[in-house]
């Protein structure tokens, strides 16, 4: 067995490992963060459990920490309180982001992992199998329900050789991204395999599996060996490693070779993470601003690096530099070993230990500014200034940037230092977490004015004669449909307003037409819904009275997405029939004749028939057909 | 002489010191921030200088340094280019407070200092005497004119004793609120004398002086004695402090005794930083945030005294403890004396050095929330919560509010340990300011979308035929001229774009009827333009074309606006006449024929007489005549 199958095969409830049948697996750990952690509490508090059921459970805010307002603050006490009562771990605003902190705290070799943010795999890298999903899959995971997946291919990624010169590991997937593109990934996980491996530490690891995300993967996963130990040991939880590699000779779906000798710096360009080029192709192009941070490179030893890389010198005076610590551990590591005074003294800015700027959480570009950045998306707009022109690079590349102010040819920075080792003393900040109280269940729950309970969706009726309300090209991305920024993520536990912003940054009439003809129909085409996990990309449109989607193709998480919230995800039999549709046709759909895989006929304007299809299991059909999964389990569990 | 004379007497350069008295007074430095400095900046420009002529100016962006979209980096950017351009230090985003960054760097005994913050006063901590103050009479002291001002009283505050077990700095002029009100030190110098002042170090003096603001006094000022040597030795600028202290005997109009050994731990309950009342009586209270920070309290000495106090312990899980460092020097000293450990360990949040949560940007507390803020202002609504309770209090009192998760009694707090010195050792950050070009006379300026150069107003006309385009009753603010909120305060570099809010709250239909009629006059009833002293008031009515406000009365900062940006403010001389004027009635304004006090008939429509007055000086009224402050300036400059 690959390493994947080893893992599932522990954890399988219903289904066969067959790749694309559906299967049921058990889920050890899950995650939340606050901007979906809101929504998955409501979701959860509806369901009626006592506690969670989960070996491990973790609560964590880390993407509105500014607080601008009382609804962050507000939204942080409410998700506290659940946690508390439910039997949850809670890690405070502040205390770092969610993937580098499980990775470095709870996440272990073999267990199933499920969290409401679309980089869960990030754990990948400790050997443990994790999925990003929606706020509601994750509240069942928390009540013991089963996760249910279409088992996906398993791709083996050979990695050969080492890394050379200023290649790091944000280049492998960089690399693997100009190779797959940002829909390579989608029905697979990545797993890692090779003599490559073991030359890549756990944080490089973590790199390579977190933005592994971007290919649309299901998740990306290393095998746990000696590397992994040391890790755990330096985390202080050696106990909780095991060893876990795939057998000899294990059969994969798919094999690419990647000799790491071969890599040289990599940049994503504006707007997409497949975008990428070497880095001395932009040599010259000057850069406004630089961040380094995010869960794709915040750990201490790109930080280390960093610092190395800046100590005695000063940042160019055209360039503003943001750096922001994966957790309060990283940041107490580069105190401790005397890392942090090199980085303000350089003119970095130190901002709080959290996702900050990569969400446009702050430390948004100038007009048209060129950001360099050690993240993992650069989707047009998430950066908080529209026409910001976002590069996606590694930390020592992004270094070598604000230094010189431009983009320049590797080949002219030098020979660079040894990448850094964790310290022989880690401080532990396992203290900093709040661990959930005994016997919690009279325990009350803070709810400020913010947090609005869930409105109960209507069933799917026998026929649909519904308008199209907005039709889009490909490479639709959740961003496009309910885009992020803080003025709007702090009205993710309030869906009525913040509804009133879906699509406002694609089409600001969207939300007025909704309103006025109280329910219609989106068309798409590929991809549609790639990007975060976040769930209001579904929820706020169902509530506008969006029932279905036509499209080519759907991203994975967003059509589970759909399914969950009840809104029809409708395939073109014909790809070509998409732009024979436009804005205000009235489609019949047949919703009681749709069967599970099948096909049927909409028709168009009362006279043109276009054929459409659905890859729906008779389960989704039956939630989509209740109003959505809320409804569904209420249903089964009256039952 | 006492100190205040003193210093004046080497500056004033048209007047005479006796308190009330109009006086003009030469500025050797000048101060602004990012918030209020972009018009400053562009009232500079608009003064067509080629650089400033002040011995030392700097430019600090310390507000909003969240960087939410692009106009605050656009605005940084500006902010940068000007600098550069012009002469001007200028102090990035993250560097640091305008005040806590100016003390340590640039604030010099007996010299003068105008800043465009109403907390510039800090500076007299080291016996500068330093005044906040609008933007435009920045601009004017940076191009060398004179600062005018009435020459106020000066307060001898008299200390004896020294501070004993938990009472700070704090907590004397907390004290001092207490006694005199937020109205008790207006039109007066707060100056320090007596035994006392030896007891408190540099830190302790501009804490007091911060918020002598608060008082409303022009400005507060200690003597530069030894303490004030040994700062300026750690600062590595010895060579810029001189001794300066009142004259043995000098005079003073008032006379305050403060025995420092009677404090005790003080609070400013909301919503006023006089409300005061001993920490004690709040015992029980219990408290939600805690932050720590601001220009008031952002020192090293009190952030090690936090960081002592914080060691091997926790913050109440109840209580989210934010804290900003003032500078990054603070923040390197902290490294450095292993002070910043204890701080993360102990679960407080670290803040970029910025005024962050002090103004809202940021860190607002959750619904109702009790925040205890080591802060200056606690004015309804200004944490960003409509409804959250800030109480003012010291570093000291704030800590073991967060330990505790209450306001306590400080007699159960045991023996607090004794105030922090500076390190033998302090970090300079001298080169994170980035200093002016040299010969940049054909430097560019760095103008983002949001930036528009100020226009130049035209001459007012020898006759105005003119139609009146609003009338108003009695009591109208500068909040109904000139709306706030953030969406519109974001436009004031941008006076097109922010004009079009102008009376949009109170007549929705004031800016299509002033663009179409190009010119207009606003009649209005008693005590036009009160509240708030903000220009935008009389800028933005003046690019809309309105060239006179007839009114039964001014408020008194409005009336000096509106001459600045040459508006004339007329008043009726018979206040029933009010009754008589409507929408649209067209007045001839005799402009030629007015004269300093006197009265004149303007014909309505033609036939009906309206006497009006003037209570204008001739120079006020020549600036009118001029277009405005800024042509005014502009003429004499040219000559």
């Amino acid at each position: 067995m690959n390493l994947t199958q080893k893992i599932l095969s522990r954890h399988v409830v219903r289904g066969e490992l067959v790749a694309g049948k559906e299967i049921a697996i058990r889920i050890d750990q899950t995650l939340t963060q606050d901007a979906t952690g809101t929504m998955a509490s409501l979701q959860f508090e509806a369901l009626g459990c006592d506690a969670v059921k989960t070996e491990r459970s973790v609560s964590y805010v880390d993407h509105n920490t500014l607080q601008m307002g009382f609804r962050n603050a507000d939204d942080h006490r409410y998700l506290q309180s659940v946690a508390n009562k439910y039997g949850i771990v809670f890690s405070p605003p502040g205390t770092g982001i969610c993937h580098q902190l499980h990775l470095e705290n709870f996440a272990r070799p073999g267990r199933t992992l499920v969290g409401s943010d679309s980089h869960t795999p990030t754990a990948g890298g400790v050997g443990s199998l994790a999925i990003g999903a929606g706020g509601l899959s994750v509240a069942l995971a928390m009540a013991g329900e089963p996760y249910m997946l279409a088992m996906p291919k398993v791709v083996n990624v050979h990695l050969t050789g080492k890394l050379q010169g200023w290649a790091a590991a944000k280049d492998v997937i960089l690399h693997l991204l100009g190779l797959l593109t940002v829909k390579g990934g989608v029905g697979k996980v990545m797993e890692y395999t090779g003599p490559g491996v073991a030359t890549l530490s756990v944080p490089e690891r973590a790199t390579i599996t977190n933005m592994g995300a971007e290919l649309g993967a299901t998740t990306s996963l290393f095998p746990s060996d000696e590397r992994t130990r040391e890790f755990f040991a330096a985390m202080g939880r050696e106990d909780e490693w095991e060893a876990l590699v795939a057998d000899e000779g294990a059969e994969y779906d798919e094999v690419i070779e990647i000799d790491l000798s071969t890599l040289e710096p990599l940049a994503a360009c504006p707007h997409m993470p497949d975008r990428v080029v070497p880095v001395r192709e932009l040599a010259g192009l000057k850069v406004d601003q630089v961040a380094i941070g995010s869960c794709t490179n915040s750990s201490y030893a790109d930080l280390k690096m960093v610092s190395m890389l800046l100590k005695d010198k000063l940042v160019s005076t055209g360039t503003d530099l943001l750096i922001a610590p994966g957790s309060k551990q990283v940041l107490s590591m580069l105190v401790a070993e005397g890392a942090l005074t090199p980085l303000i003294l350089a003119g970095a800015r130190l901002l709080e230990c959290a996702c900050g700027p990569c969400i446009g959480m702050g430390g948004s570009p100038n007009s048209a500014g060129v950001s360099a950045r050690t993240f993992n998306r650069n989707f047009e707009g998430r950066s908080g200034t529209q026409d910001g022109q976002v590069y996606l690079v590694s930390p020592q590349t992004a270094v070598m940037l604000a230094l010189r102010g431009e983009f320049t040819d590797p080949a002219s920075w030098g020979t660079p230092p040894a990448l850094p080792q964790l310290p022989d003393e880690v401080p532990s900040i396992r203290h900093l977490f709040i661990f959930p109280a005994e016997n919690a269940k009279d325990l009350s729950i803070s709810r400020g004015p913010n947090i609005v309970p869930l409105e109960q969706f209507t069933k799917l009726p026998e026929q649909l004669e519904i308008a199209v309300q907005l039709v889009l090209e490909d490479d639709i991305t959740t961003d496009h449909i309910m885009p992020a920024g803080p003025q709007i993520t702090a009205l993710r536990s309030n869906v009525p307003a913040i509804s009133e912003y879906v699509f406002s940054r694609t089409d600001s009439g969207f939300v007025s037409r909704m309103k006025e003809a109280g329910q219609g129909v989106i068309v798409a085409g590929e991809n549609y819904g790639q990007g975060s996990s976040r769930e209001h990309a579904a929820l706020a449109p169902r509530h506008l009275g969006v029932k279905a989607v036509l499209a080519k193709s759907f991203a994975r998480i967003h059509r589970a997405n759909l399914v969950n919230f009840g809104i029809l995800p409708l395939m073109f039999e014909s790809k070509e029939d998409h732009a024979e549709i436009q804005l205000g046709d009235v489609l019949s759909i047949p919703c009681s004749q749709i069967v599970p895989g099948g096909s049927c006929s909409v028709l168009k304007n009362g006279s043109e028939q276009i054929k459409v299809m659905n890859d729906l299991t008779e389960k989704e059909l039956d939630i989509i057909q209740s109003g959505g999964l809320l409804n569904y389990v209420r249903q089964s569990i009256e039952r």
